[in-house]
Parts: C-alpha cells; structure tokens; sequence
C-alpha cells in the first residue's frame, strides 16, 4: 500500500502464503477471507490447499507493469479456482472463477473420475464462464450451441446429449472464443491465472463498484487480495456435491444446524435453483415439512463431521459462521466460512450462548453486541413479516411501535385513554400543556420537530413510540383530519400505526411482537455492569419514571427536572397563580402552596432511589410555558382563578420571548425571582431529613443550576442555598450534607469551568442546550432542514442523537481539563439525550466521566456501551 | 504594600522626599498630589516646601505599632499643613488639616506679621478645628464660646471681638478640649502632626468612605499618601488671600482664565460663602457684569504671574489645570492643582488646543479623548441646561435627543412625517416590518428589548435616538395611550422627548443643542486616520447609509445586510410572493424580479465607495420575519397578492420558529433553498462587472455566509458561487474577482476556524450572535432582566455593548490563532455592535485584526479607538 509514495514494487516480494500453514496471517493483510481460510484450517478443518496472495491496492498492481501472477507457480497443475479476499466483506467482492487448468488435455484425465460426459460438460461451461467473464462475450454465443444440439438431438436438456454432441459443443465453443476474441482458447494453466486475476482486478475498479464500496465506508484506494485454491470437484461417480450450512436461526440466535445440499454439484450450483437442493438434517426437514431427502440420511458420515465442525469452528473462533462445502467421493470440505447473518436480538443470545460453550470471555461477548440492538429488547416492534402500509415518513424519535386512533389534542387523547382505548397524538408540534395528553396516548406523531424537540424528548423519557418531523402530511385541525402528501385522508378515531424505529406512519393497525426481557440479554446486562466503570444514571422527572429507571440497573438519577413535576394539573394551577401574581406577597404565598407539594415529590424520589445520588435540576423554562398559549384555554384559567381574562392575555404577552430558548430561563430565573429556587431548595432539604430520619441510608442531595454563563451566578444561588440549609438544620434539627453542580450547556460555561469548578462539587454537560447553542440551531426547529442536511452531508450525524465531537466534543474537552486541573476532585457527568447514544457513551468514558445520565429506556444500552468503552480502554492501556 | 505577605515595615525606611526637588517621583507611589506639586515645582512654579509621605496601605500602617509619623521630622518648626495625597483623585479624599505647630508659643511670634487679632482667631480656629476633626468633639462646644463673648461684648460677629475676648476664648477653648478629652491641648507640633496623620488615616479607613471609593472603583487595600506642606497664610496687613484658577471653560473647552479670590483667607474659604469673594479678571467680571473688584484689577501683579503660570503648566505638563492658590503678603504660591473638569465635548476640544500650543504631540492628544466623548458631536443633545420632565427609564439604545409627537404604529409615523412633523415611535417590541415606521420616524422608544434588539441595531443604524427596555410604562394600543408608573397618561400625538444618550423618556418638548462638527473635533479624526493602523469599516445596509459611512470616514463596508434592502415597500411584495410560492417555478420567477433591484442597490453602493471593499452578507434572516405577523396584515397582503387569505395564514404558521435566532436561517437558507444565494451572487457579480465597466477603479466585492457551522456549508456555497461566476464571466465577457468569507457567529464555527480558513479569503466575526450563542441569551430578551444582572454585577458589562473579552474574546482568540496558523493570508473583522465600542476595537486591534465594522454612527469613535489601540500597541512594543 505504499505506491502512492512512488515506492515501487517487485512481485518477487509478494509475500505469497500457502493456506494450509500452521500460524495465523498478518491481520489485514490478505483479507478475510483468507484469514478465516487459515484459521479453519488451524483448527484442523479440512481445506483444500491454495495460496494466499496479498491484497495491493489497484493503483499498485497498475504500478507492475505486465503483473503475471503466475510466475509465482511454475510447477502449478490441477484445477483451481481464484476468489477474491478483501478487507471487509461489505464493500462487496467480485465473482470467483472455477475450474482454471481445464484444458484440452486435462479433460480426458478427468474421465476416469468424472466419466466422459461430465468431464466435457465441465469443460464446455469452463470456456463459456471465462469467455463471458474475463473476454466479456455474450453468453447466448454458447447457449445457443447448446441449444441447437439440444433441438437437433431431439433431448429435452443438455444433461441428455450424446458424448460426441458434448464433444462438438466443446469445439465450437473453442472456435467460437477464437473467432470474437481472435485469440486461441488458452490451454496453458499459467495463462488462464493471469488473465482470470486481470479481470477481477478489472472488475475490483469499475466505477459502479468502486462507488458502491465507498458509500460503506471503504477507503478510496482499498484493495483487493485473493485465494488460488485447489479445486474439489463435487462431482463424479462416488458420494459427492456441494453445499451450505447455516447454524443458527438468523431471526432468534438459537443453535440449529440447517442448510441445503445438492449432489454432484459444484460453486453455487446449490443456488441456481436448477435442482431442487437436499436440506441438511433430518429436524431441518420434519420442521420444514420437505419430502426430499437430508443430508443427514443420505450421508451420515459427513453430517456428523459438519455438526462437529461447526461447533469447533465456533469454539475456537469464537463466532458464529456459515460455511460452503464440498463432497468429493464420499470426502467433506470446507471452502469458505462467512459469519452468520443476525437479528439485532439474536446477536444478544449468540454473544451470551458462545460464552456457554467457553467460545468467548464475558468482556468479548459484551463487545460483540451493538448497543443499539438492544432496542429491540426494549419496545414493542412491528412484526418483520408484516406488510407495511406506510404513507408517511419522519425522524425515528422515540423506538418501538404502536397502533391506535388518531386523536389531535390531548383532551381527546385522555378521553380515548378513559375509555380504555389506544390513542395516537396527532399534532403540528408539542408543547408542555400537552404532557397530561402525551401520558394518557400509546404514540405521538407530530409535523415539525428535530430529534430532540419536545415530543421526542418527552415521548422518549415515557418510552412511548415516536416520530416527528413528518412534514409530508398536513393536519386540518377545524376537519380534524390527517392527509398524506399523497391524497390520502384520516379522520380523528381511525386507526394507524407509528414505527419509531424506523420513523414511518402506517396506514391501519399492525401486527406486533411484544417485549420480552430474555434470560440471555439479562445475563450480558449483568456482565455489562461486571466490567463497566462509568456510572449510568437516569433522567427521570417523575417518581413513575424514577421506578423504570432501577428496573433498568440505573447507578442513580442523573437529572431530575423538577419543572415536570409543575405540569401536573393540581400543581400547574398553583404555578399559574404564582406566574400571575401581582405582588411578591401573593407570589410568596403560591410558592407555599407549591413547597409541600414538591417536598412530596422529593420524598418519592429518595425513597425509590434507596440512597443513590438524585441530581436536581432547579427550574430551568422560561415562565411563559407554564401559562396556557391558546384564548380559549386561557379563558378557562381566568374562570377558574376567578381573574378578568385580559389580566391572563395581557400577563402572558408580557412575558412571551423572542427566543424561549436564550431568554430568561434558568438561573436567570434563580436571580431576577429568588424566591422560586429558595422554595425548591427548602423542599429538597426538608424531604432530605424527613427520608433520613425513616431510613438506615443517608441522602446526599446533587442540586444543579441550569443555563449558567458565569460563575457569578452560581456565587449568588451559592450563598441562598447555604443559608437555607443552615436554617433547617436548625429548624428541624438535622444535619444535612448535599453537593452542589452546574449543568454546563452554555458555551460560556464550558469556557468558565475553572472558575465554576472552583464553587462547584459537580459539573453536568448538559450536551443538548450545549449542542444548541455550539451550533446556533435550536432543537426545536432544526427538523425543517436536518433531512437536507444529512443527505447533503453537511451533518455526518444528526447531532442532537450522536454527540459533535468535533465541536461540542471540544467544548467538553476543554473544559474538562479546565476543571480537573483546579478541582481534582470534582465529579463530572453528562446528562442530555447524548447520554443514551453509545459513542457519545465512549466518548465519555474516554475523558474518564463519573457518569453518564440518559432517559430510562436508553439505560440498558448506556449500560453496555459503558462496559465496552471501559474494555476497550483497559485493553488499549 | 508588601504587608499582607508578613513583611515588616520600619518607618525608617519610608522613601519621604522634599516637595521642592529637581526630577520626577516614582508613578503610583506618592499619590497625584504629591505628583503634580513635584511637577509643579519642576517648571518652576512656586511651591510651598514640605514632604512627601508614600502610599502605605493602612493595613500596613495598622502594623506599624505607635507609627509616629512625626519621628521623621525631628527639625521641624512653624505651621503646616497635612493633606492626603492618593492614587486616583476620584476615589474621594479626607479634609486637609491646616496650620499644624499653632500653639501658646507661635501664636505670639505671628502678632508682628498678622497682628494680635488675626493671630489669636486662627489659634482659636485651629483648637476648634484639631478638637471636632482629630478628637471628634462637637464644635458647638466651641462656637458657643465665641457666640457668648460676642453676646456679652454686643458687638456683631467675632471679627469686631476685642483681643481680651479673643484671648479669653482661645484659653476657654483650651480648656473645653482638656475636659472633654481629659488630656491637655498639644502644644508640640510632632505630637500635632502625630495626631492628625492619625486622624487621616481613621477617616480613610470608615467604612463609608471605603465603600465609596470602591464602587469608584479602587481596590479593597488602596492606600494613602500624605503630603506635610509649609502653611502659606494668605492673611496679614500686607496684600494676602486665598483662590481658585480655572483655565477653560467646561462645556466648551474654549480657554478662559476666571475663578474666585477672597483678600485675607485660608484654605477653602473661598468657598465658604461667607464673604462675597472676587472675581479673578476684568473679563470674567464683565462677562458675568459683576460690580465686585477682580484680582486683575486689585493685584495686577499676581494676576499676571497667574497667567503666564496657567500657560507654562499647559505646555510643560500637557494638561489643562484648575488651580489653589494663596497670596501672601504680595507674593504668590500656588497650593495644588487638580486636572480641568470638562465636558466630553470640551475634552476634544482641549487636546487639539494642547496640541496647538505645543503641550501635546498628535498621538498624546488622540489618548486623551475618551472616544465614547465624540458621540456627543454626532447627535443633537438635549441642552444640559434645561429642567428634565422624566416620566420613564430604559436602556441608552442609540445616543442623541428628540422631541417629537407620540404614535403607536409605523403607519402613524409616515403619516405624522408626511405632515413634516416629528414622530416618536412607541411599541412594545419592534420587528422588520417597522423599518419604515422607524425610517419615518424622529426616535424610537420600546418597552421590551436590550442595547441589541431590532430597535436598538436599526436606531443605532440610522442615527435615530432610542431607549429601550422602558418597563416601567404601560402601552394601551385599543386606546392608543401611553402610561407611566406614577400613573401619567400621554395619549398617540401627545409631545414626548427620548434623550436616548442617558436612555431617558420625558414629557414635553425640550430645547435642543445641534451638532456641530467643529474644527477641533475633525483635526482630532485627521490625526486618528494618520496614526491607526487597523481598519473601520461600516455596518450599512442602504445608499444612503453607505454614503453617511463615507461621510464619516470609513474605509469600506464591512457588512451589508442585504435583507434591509428588501424591506423596502416594492421589493417586500416580491418578496412575500417568493416565500408564498408553492413551485420552484414560481419561486424562481420571483427571484427573476428581484434580481434587477438587487442589482441595482449594489451599483449604487459599489459607486459610492468608490473602489473601496464592499462586503455582502447573503440573506440571513429566517423567511417568515418577511411575512406581516398581524391578521389584519395578512388581510391586505392576500388581497394586493389576490390570494385567499387562508394560504398566507397557513404558511405563515407553518414556517414560524420557537427559537428564530437559532432556526433556519443563513446559510441553512443558502443550503436548503440555493436558488435565493444564486439570486443574490448574480445580482452582485452583475453588479461588479456593470460598475468595473463604467469606472477606473475594479471592485472586488467580498461575499459573506451567515452562520455558518461547518464547513461543508461553505463548500457548499462557495462551489455554486463559482459556477455563477464562471457563467457570468462568459454572458457578459468581464473578468470577475471576488473574496469568499465567513460571519464566525456561532461557536462552532470559530472552533472549527482552521477548516473555515481553508475555504476562505476571510472570516469576520459576528459578536452580536456570537455573544447570543456563547451566553445563550438572545438579545431581544436579554432586556428583561439585564438591568438586575448590571446591578448584582452578574455581568460587569452588558456584553452585547461591551465584548465579552473572557468568554467570547477567547472563542474570538482561539480562532483567530488556529486561522492564522493555516491561512496566514486571511484578512480578519469585527462587524458586530461591538466594532463600535472603544474596548473591543483595542480587542481587536490586540489580536491584529484587519478591521472593525460598525454602524455610521459609531464611525468615527471606532477611528478614535483604533487610533488608540495603534498607538499603545506601538508603545508597548
């Protein structure tokens, strides 16, 4: 790979292996398939000998002028095949050619073996393959040789012609090859190499296959390596054929050895349906219901070698495979293994059931899985089979799937929910009124929105499914009906279906598999925990939610919104009347209504978290979003608060903004409204010494300051805090130990960490805001565009769902370093939807984070991200 | 200062030195005072002789146990006076106390001099004044005494006390002090000064006084030097008195020798009020048509020495001074001298007159003018004389005063202005479609808002004075009045005046001072030009704002918001068209008619400026600020576009924002909808190639993306930018030269500096939305708790007035270095509010940027302050 560099090469160099050879082959270096060649035969599989060649990028063996890689094999004679081994077997490779060698000479010593007439049938569909493949002559020219002595012998198919009519065909394919080509047939083994590694090189660098590997990933001069094999026939007078093996079912993971074989066959014969294939064993065929034979009746033998194989394969190797084979006179040969093809939930049981056989150690297995596959383990999903109706597309905010009626508006939503209905919430975007509605719904659909706008944050935090951003229907709200870009109409109460994993909207309801935890994804759950060290924590808002969080292995609550509790329709009111008030008396005397009712809430909290950290954010909105938006809600509140409507209208245009998201929100609140946080604070504390007066444990409150952008900020809420403890220590004789942090998510913050790490126990990147603001691009409206963005490229990533390295990541970095180096011992954590997100998850072990805090439904998967980030970084130490 | 580190002091040591020395005193370490008496003495002035103590800290002097100042001075005999002397003239001072030695013994040697009396009556005054000042006695204690003998004696005041009398009192208040104090009145002038430096240093350190100087701005350990002068009397039979010397005249800086003279006075007497006192000359005593003598006239002699005296220290010291000074018998001594007080106009005015007389060189003067000063030439002024009806205060959003009739609407104004009068526009907020309300009107007051919402940037941009942020009034549209806390009502027509240099709302009309761009002040601007070697372009979105920026001097446009242009009333319609277009068809058909005017305005702009750099910002704002907000609006637009009113609504709804700051805006615009940027580069490079035609200069416009985020936005761009270049320069056959850049405005960009600079020719920093982004704070709401976050020091400065050098500084910082490092060819800018705020032009002219940009307005304060910032950088190197 060093051409580019003007290095030239001497194929002398080649550093050609033999496949049979004891040892393991430089990784990299001779592709895959090579090296799975070699460590089959390590384990003492039976595989036909050959030579490894090593891959050269193209751009390298263009470099070599006149490349014969038959000079490497003089004394060469046989038959051969020559299959190509790259690197990754998803860039796609390039068809094999089989039977190089054959020739006008090598045909009669085959008769012996084969008899005649398939010796020459081998030799006619040999000029054929490699007319077509490495001349590019139509293959009709052969056929119709075919065919013609096919009509003329008056036999139904070529397997019935006459030896001499075989014997004609071969010649006049020769001549045939001779008359386009203007070249004899090459009868020379050496000559047929040369050409044949010519074409698949050829064919390695067309254009639509150079583009096609690309768009996977693979790097522009990638190249290819490739395997000379010694041919086995698969044919001839005694036991033989060819076929596939498959040993575990692709959708469950469960052993079970299965495939197809067909006698006297060879290559892909198997596939080309010509024939109907033998299946393997005798279960494959009962459960199957197939009359025709197994391989398993037919030559027990070799069955009994391949079930040994195939768990030896998997023992030594530690993965799961499937494999090509060969019969050639009653002798078994395995030409190739690829790993098995699998579900995302099967890749959980095969990870945990090699560990059984001893394949694989507990941390092996856990970085065999995709942390995402655990989704599947987590939400309903549709089933695969069904057939998908699908009339809209959007942004798969929240995974799993659900069916239900349309409704569109949370009103609707409960009543459907009273009657014991599913209901699917149908909106242009959500707000927070909409929160009672979005519990009582089983899916939420919205128009506009980004991946974390608020229907998707909130959907995913309740685990309902979620897809937002489906800009291609409209909503008639006074019609109440959904259309599809394509005409078609829903009416509110008709059925459809939401698959937020995948992000579609489903005409009608359908078909679903539900949940369930197995024994093998508890089990690599346990190891995960086992092998991880970084702390996974929950966001979680309510006692409900704190409740899914330990059942999902939460180490604690990372951030508890404390706003979401005010949503609740007793304690919205009272919000609503503080907002409302006039005077800072009334407002002092909503506030006291509101203590006990968080206190209440705190309390909850404690108790279900049995003494693990609880981090509590104080109020972070903007007050506006607590006040109704639309005139008609507005003039219930004013009926119900006894108030003159206008008082409402005029009070909430007031407080409206320009920009909710960098308006006065946050500690801004804390220090413009004082009073507001030291009602929090004074509720934390006293639910502290209610718990710790009833429990053996003691809890050690986290309380966090939103939106920060300077350290004077945190100074001032610093020293109420302080005063407020000091106060309730007295007050209810106790003694009370919290520790207070800083959600960093202005970039500001994250410039300032030196300064805040000096008052501060904790810093918490709240990477959502932080993103936000890095990129200048609100969540909430970045929906309209992130589509266009991500196909032009312009994101590689949504970067809402996948942490910006480059950027927010910097920011993080940076800070980080900031804060360690003047408080040591500060505690670091990262509590925005990135927390769920498995390379974020790296990300953060990799700055050494205490802890990551992510939505309930993401904590499995945290959970196993953080155990493989902490592997992999034990292992690269 | 060394003390706080444990250091021990010897008094010994203390560096005191003569008054009357030959050579400068070390800076800081005297106090001013103490300095300008030296430098007094220096040109030859006459000084009385006496010492100079250093600045101690009064923590150190607490460590000097029994510090006895008077120690140093074992020789010492006569009177004295003790003054403190300290760093920074504002911090606030302590009374001086005079005639120090005064005692039985002395008060007998001055009889021949002053006679009996005299001499007695100030023995007398010093008791009373050493026992209320150093002791803390009433001194009630001892006018009592006076007021009994001059009762008994019948005569009308203590002058006309026999000497028997006076005598009499002097024991009586000898004795007063010892009952009081228990001790006996010092007679020995080490003990006198031992106790009054004493009594300094109590007064220096009351807490009063030490908040004071803090909040001025002095830090917590500031220190205090004393200066122990030679009384000079100013009493006796011979011509003796005390005065005070002003040199200008303080509005205008104009040079006028006047001031006050009292015959036979001490110290502040002069200002006492108890004798009318004289005026210093003839002119003076004309001009003000006083009767009372002037100094002129009654002591030519002195008068004429104060003359010469008041030019010397002018032209030795590069200053303008005010003067004390005492006549004794026929001779004068000059006592102090403290730095002209003066208007912000009067100060240029000054330096260019010290230049003139060749007291300064150009660059001393250009240091010597604040730069925020010059505001007061660029706008009219309420006149400082007049009585202020406040009614309401806000935010100084743009300088100058006006008076003009209240309307609530932008159609009032143009129609109040149609009439030819003047209208204060009043809102709630202001949005782009009041650009030409605001156009039309005289002045701008909002009740929301900070120094950088729209009404603010658009003011500023015009000239137009404006207060925001005015809270505490309330608007009434349906009623259309307007009413103040207190209850006052102003109804629409009604006179108001804005003094938005002092964010001001008064009732009435008031006289106005109209600019004038003096001499002086465009000498000043001639010797800004000559020595600043950093760029001032102008933020100008019209003609006519280009030709306002030429008119103040600036050498470019470094921001063109090309939207502003299409707010005008043609181009709006067209616009709105384009947004409502359901075809890309129509949509381009739009574009087709707004390509012509846009070419246009940048023929006109390119025309102006003459060749100099024009750059363009492409479209920026999100679409739906171009749509009208109100139904009543949209009502008008669906029937001059003859669309139904339903499809305005809807679309209108569809694409609103929750955060349009951070929606799809700018280059997200430029990447989602390419055919508005492909729009607008035509225009240009049509633009470019008619001028370059028609004129000898080329112009070489340079072309700005809006909030970029990644650099594959500018690829992106930048790639289709050439197409059009390259098609251009065939249709018209013209070569086309053009500069690309980037508005580094959200923190992502100025991170990923080094890839942006890659792609560009330049970067300029966009502080407003950088600011936003790195506080994530918007500025529209920022208004709304600014004021709080000002007073609890949360911000030291609003940072959208005043760059955040700590945070946004080094974002600003950190991308300039990685830019530089991969471009050292990339031209660098400012071309936020910022560009035209005095300490971040230094900012930038500290970090070598090629140029600021800011509104015309602020033009020529940015030349000043880049005039500065060369000339310290120069300095400092």
């Amino acid at each position: 790979m060093t051409s580019k560099k003007g290095k030239t090469l001497n194929f002398q160099n080649l550093e050609i292996e033999p496949i049979n050879k004891i040892g393991a082959l430089e990784v990299g270096k001779y592709g895959t398939r090579a090296e799975q060649l070699r460590e089959l035969f390590n384990i003492g599989l039976p595989i036909p000998d050959g030579f490894l060649i090593p891959i050269l990028s193209v751009n390298e063996r263009h470099n070599l002028d006149e490349f014969q890689l038959s000079r490497n094999f003089d004394d060469l004679e046989g038959l051969y095949s020559l299959r190509c081994s790259v690197l990754d077997n998803t860039w796609g490779g390039v068809n094999a050619i089989l039977n190089l060698g054959m020739n006008d000479e090598l045909v009669n010593h085959l008769v012996p073996v084969l008899g005649k007439k398939s010796a020459l049938a081998i030799y006619r569909r040999f000029i054929q393959n490699f007319g077509t493949a490495v001349y590019g002559l139509e293959p009709d020219l052969f056929e119709n040789l075919v065919h013609e002595h096919v009509r003329s012998s008056k036999v139904l198919d070529d397997n019935q012609l006459e030896e001499s009519s075989l014997s004609q065909i071969v010649d006049d394919s020769k001549n045939e090859f001779e008359r386009w080509t203007g070249l004899r047939f090459p009868q020379n083994l050496s000559d047929q190499i040369d050409l044949a590694f010519d074409f698949l090189c050829r064919e390695w660098t067309r254009p639509s296959a150079v583009i096609l590997r690309q768009t996977r990933g693979a790097p522009e001069d990638a190249g290819l390596g490739v395997v000379l094999q010694k041919m086995v026939l698969g044919l001839g007078s005694d036991f033989s054929g060819s076929g596939q093996i498959k040993s575990i079912i692709k959708d469950t993971g469960e052993s079970s050895l299965h495939g197809y074989f067909l006698p006297n066959s060879q290559g892909k014969d198997v596939l080309l349906g010509t024939r109907i294939p033998n299946v393997l064993s005798e279960d494959q065929r009962i459960s199957e219901g197939q009359s025709i034979q197994s391989l398993e009746a037919m030559h027990s033998d070799s069955f009994e070698r391949i079930k040994k194989m195939v768990r030896k394969a998997s023992v030594e190797m530690g993965e799961t495979f499937n494999f090509d084979f060969t019969i050639q006179a009653n002798k078994l040969y395995i030409l190739g293994a690829t790993i098995a093809e699998r579900s995302p939930r099967a890749s959980v049981r095969i990870a945990v059931d090699l560990v059984g056989i001893g394949a694989l150690r507990e941390e092996e297995a856990l970085l065999k899985v995709e942390p995402y596959n655990l989704i599947e383990f987590l939400h309903p999903q549709l089933n695969p089979g069904v057939q998908r109706d699908v009339f809209g597309n959007g942004l798969p905010a929240s995974p799993g799937a659900v069916s239900g009626r349309i409704v569109f508006s949370s009103q609707s939503a409960s009543a459907l929910k009273a009657k014991g209905e599913a209901a699917i919430l149908v909106r242009l975007e959500t707000s927070p009124e909409d929160i009672s509605g979005i519990h009582d719904s089983a899916g939420v659909m919205t128009v506009r929105g980004g991946m974390t706008s608020h229907a998707a944050v909130i959907a995913r935090g309740l685990g309902l499914p979620c897809v937002v951003g489906v800009n291609s229907v409209n909503i008639n709200l006074s019609e109440k009906t959904l259309t599809s870009r394509d005409g078609r109409k829903f009416l509110e109460g008709e059925k459809i279906t939401l698959d937020g994993t995948r992000g579609q909207v489903l005409g009608g309801s359908a078909e679903m598999v539900q949940p369930v935890i197995s024994g093998a994804f508890s089990k690599l759950m346990d190891w995960a925990d086992k092998y991880r060290n970084i702390g996974v924590r929950a966001n979680a808002d309510s006692p409900q939610e704190a409740l899914l969080a330990r059942n999902f292995g939460a180490d604690g609550i990372g951030l508890c919104r404390t706003e979401h509790m005010f949503f609740e329709k007793q304690k919205l009111l009272v919000m609503r009347e503080m907002i409302l008030a006039d005077t800072e008396e009334t407002r002092s005397e909503s506030l006291k209504k509101l203590l006990p009712m968080q206190r209440e809430d705190f309390i909850k909290f404690f108790q279900i978290m049995d003494g693990m950290p609880v981090t509590i954010r104080l109020l972070d909105p903007p007050l506006h979003e607590f006040l109704p938006h639309s005139e008609e809600e507005m003039a219930i509140l004013a009926k119900s608060m006894n108030l003159p409507l206008k008082k409402i209208v005029d009070r909430s245009r007031e407080i409206q903004e320009f920009n909710p998201m960098l308006g006065k929100r946050g500690v801004r609140l804390g220090v413009t409204l004082p009073e507001i946080y030291d009602m929090q604070v004074r509720a934390i504390f006293e639910a502290v010494s209610y718990v710790n007066k009833k429990s053996s444990y003691t809890v050690v409150p986290e309380i966090m300051i939103p939106l920060v952008s300077t350290n004077r900020e945190v100074e001032l809420i610093k020293s109420r805090i302080k005063t407020i403890c000091d106060e309730i220590q007295i007050e209810l004789s106790c003694e009370l130990v919290y520790k207070l942090g800083v959600v960093v998510e202005t970039p500001r913050a994250a410039l300032c960490a030196k300064e805040l790490s000096q008052s501060c126990d904790f810093l918490s990147f709240g990477t959502n805001d932080l993103t936000q603001m890095t990129y200048g691009l609100s969540r909430d409206d970045a929906g309209r565009f992130m589509r266009v963005y991500l196909e032009k490229e312009v994101f590689p990533k949504d970067p809402f769902r996948s942490l910006d390295f480059e950027g927010v990541g910097e920011l993080m970095l940076m800070a980080t370093k900031r804060a360690r180096k003047e408080n040591p011992e500060i505690e670091l954590g990262l509590c925005g939807e990135h927390g769920g997100d498995p390379s974020s998850v790296k990300f953060c072990k990799s700055v050494n984070f205490d802890y990551v805090s992510c939505s309930p439904y993401r904590i499995p998967i945290a959970r196993l991200a953080a155990a493989q980030a902490s592997i992999l970084g034990k292992n690269s130490k």
